[in-house]
């Protein structure tokens, strides 16, 4: 039961909404949906959800980079009031479910539906943002449009970059006809909180029905190139080979190792690729990716250490070269304390089992707490799928997260 | 000194015609040549062989799979005498070097030039053959030509055969004029010898001149699939993973400590591929091919069947399915005790260090010692390095292990 017991969740819109918006792009036979950033179909998907902001009766703004804002007014904001917002993205990879991103802006949506159904006026504004190419498929890097907001990356810049289809992000976003006025940052949110589907395995594995989410993974991408010498497979002995290949995994081994052993780190090759790539060759140079998470800054530069000394060791024994180029760098963010501990009382009153958690992935939430404090829901993700059109949480999952939103959203903007 | 004094090796020649045979196919900036099987440029070489087999006045037959022999008759040949035969081949790979074949078929022309400009005849009539094929590269599967000359496989069958290009064997073969009407494994040798380069790095690496070569080693091919589960490399918990390319790691770190506990068996993983080849997703498929060769057939053996123990093991550990299919199997050849020491002892006698060894790759002598007792003779290869411009042995190294070649046989076919 929500504090303010005038607001209800309207369940039926919600899970409306969401169907809806995961059929614009279906495609034909897989099941899934594509919207990537700043096609015709995302365009459509922007669309419907500003369409469905104005039925709301928000203020809509849209800022340069393509953020799309629909805001709530509070009676005493002058404007300046800087407002609680919701937010996450509505841009899909390829062949996507329809829950990730969506879910937490139709949620915000459904608790600012939850305020005009039941004609109550919030004590302070409530925006719902929708955040421009946070999957990073066509345009470089992910996040962008929460990154830009934050100020961690130059409008000019970002609307300069190059897609892998060769298009400038600044012409797309003008042909679809999202390139808005508004500098980005210029509505500072007072707090922040973010609803999303966990993309884990973990609290369905529980069977814990709220993610409480303090904190956010650390990330590191890296490159690895090893070179060897190629030769005959039939000829060369053990003790003379320079095998790159072999090379690549024993670093997959160390790095399994070093996961296990740690606890916490996470280490991934999820790319690699060999040459010549011939049956009876050994392998003359072996190319992979290492990605490397933790939620702690310090055990991330400890696995970062750790591996570099193992590249440089078994280059060594093997009498090979190795060269490491880093990718990307993101350092861990901690969510706001006292928001995380609004998750869970609103969770305990409600009923819901929830559990602290890290979220593995990158989400808008982290580029948002740059400028405010800031926090997520998790829900659960059926299989721990995400990314794919079997993407999956229930239906009563999905409001009960929204619940959780909404009653967490009213205690901070009504008197209590 | 040879048994046989008058005669002498004409290494001027043998490596003449080295070069002017390398020069056929010659790649425009590469340094090497090209001449698959059956291709003009491959024509254009075996042409000038069969023209110097025709300047020494040698008997030419050529079978039905382009097989070319030329043979000097002894006077005691009435045409049934089983003839010593010498042989290798003259296709190259793509951007060969100019020894790897070449150099035992011209050594077996530069021994039967000795026994012409000695006037000498031998006791027993001698062969020089060029088998077809040997490569593999545009017909599978490689020894081809040996391999029907012994039996192994049916000639129609082999005539048969469609190249990587489309094209049918027995037609590029009819095409190029060497399409013969001899029955392959007409002509059956009373014994065999192929001289060749070691086309590996032990003979150069222990400074040592002839290479005995006693056996050689069996092979065995395997494609191994691996089919785990794709996840997000940022959600998935260690323990819950189902990474096929860490499994493809793993095997190939067995692999190396079952090469370096064995100490005969060799082991390399020399295709690799991953799907989906994401960075930030664990890897669902891998599929890569494993090449074992040990010159034991028991512990050749041994090795497939731990390597199985092992699949079955980590497949279950890690929740994957592993599927292997066999690609190819060759049991070991052992060569001809006697020969061996006809080799050895020619050695001894004219001062060139020698050693026992095993050959890693395959050769057509292998095929040959289905039918006649067979032996092999290496020269070092500088760093080991064939199939590759690069490829090297030293002239004097070159003329020697023709000497020795020369040696053997008229300790084989001329009275003591």
């Amino acid at each position: 039961m929500n504090r303010v017991t005038a607001l209800k969740l309207n369940g039926e819109v919600l899970l409306r909404q969401l169907r809806e918006l995961g059929e614009i792009g279906a495609d034909a036979q897989a099941g899934g949906r594509t919207r990537i950033a700043l096609s015709d179909d995302e365009k459509a998907g922007r669309d419907r959800v500003v369409a469905w902001m104005r039925e709301l009766d928000l203020d809509v703004n849209i800022d340069r980079i393509g953020n799309v804002f629909g805001t709530l007014r509070s009676d005493t904001d002058d404007g300046t009031q800087r407002p609680l917002m919701m937010g996450s993205h509505i841009d899909t990879v390829r062949n996507a479910g329809a829950l990730d991103g969506c879910y937490g802006v139709l949620a915000g949506l459904a608790v600012l539906r939850a305020f005009r159904e039941a004609g109550v006026k919030p004590g302070r504004s409530i925006t719902v943002g929708a955040f421009t190419n946070e999957e990073g498929v066509r345009y470089q890097p992910d996040m962008m449009g929460s990154l830009v907001y934050s100020g961690g990356l130059g409008v000019e810049d970002a609307l300069n970059a190059r897609g892998i289809d060769g298009t400038r992000l600044g012409d797309e976003l003008a042909r679809i006809g999202y390139a808005g006025e508004m500098e980005p940052g210029a509505i500072v949110p007072h707090e922040y909180l973010e609803l999303h589907i966990e993309q884990g395995p973990v609290l369905e594995a529980e069977n814990v029905r709220i993610g409480v989410v303090e904190n956010l993974q650390g990330i590191s991408w890296q490159r690895i190139t090893v070179q060897g010498s190629a030769n005959h497979a039939g000829t060369t002995p053990t003790r003379l080979r320079h095998d790159a290949l072999w090379v690549a995994a024993a670093v997959a081994t160390f790095l399994r190792e070093l996961a296990v052993e740690s606890g916490t780190t996470l280490a991934t090759i999820g790319m690699l690729s060999v040459e010549p790539n011939v049956i009876n060759v050994i392998p003359r140079r072996a190319v992979f990716t290492v990605d490397l998470r933790d939620p702690d800054e310090q055990r991330l530069q400890d696995a970062e250490r750790r591996l570099a000394d193992y590249l440089a060791e078994v280059a060594r024994k093997e009498g090979v070269t190795i060269e490491a180029e880093r990718l990307v760098r993101f350092e861990p963010v901690v969510f706001d304390a006292a928001l995380l501990r609004h998750i869970e009382d609103s969770a305990e009153r409600q009923g819901f089992s929830n559990r602290r958690m890290t979220s593995g992935a990158g989400h808008d939430a982290q580029m948002i707490a740059r400028m405010a404090p800031a926090a997520m829901i998790f829900v659960p993700s059926r299989g721990g799928i995400s990314h794919n059109p079997r993407e999956h949480t229930d239906d009563d999952q999905l409001i009960d997260g929204a619940n959780v939103l909404l009653d967490v959203v009213a205690g901070r903007v009504c008197a209590a």
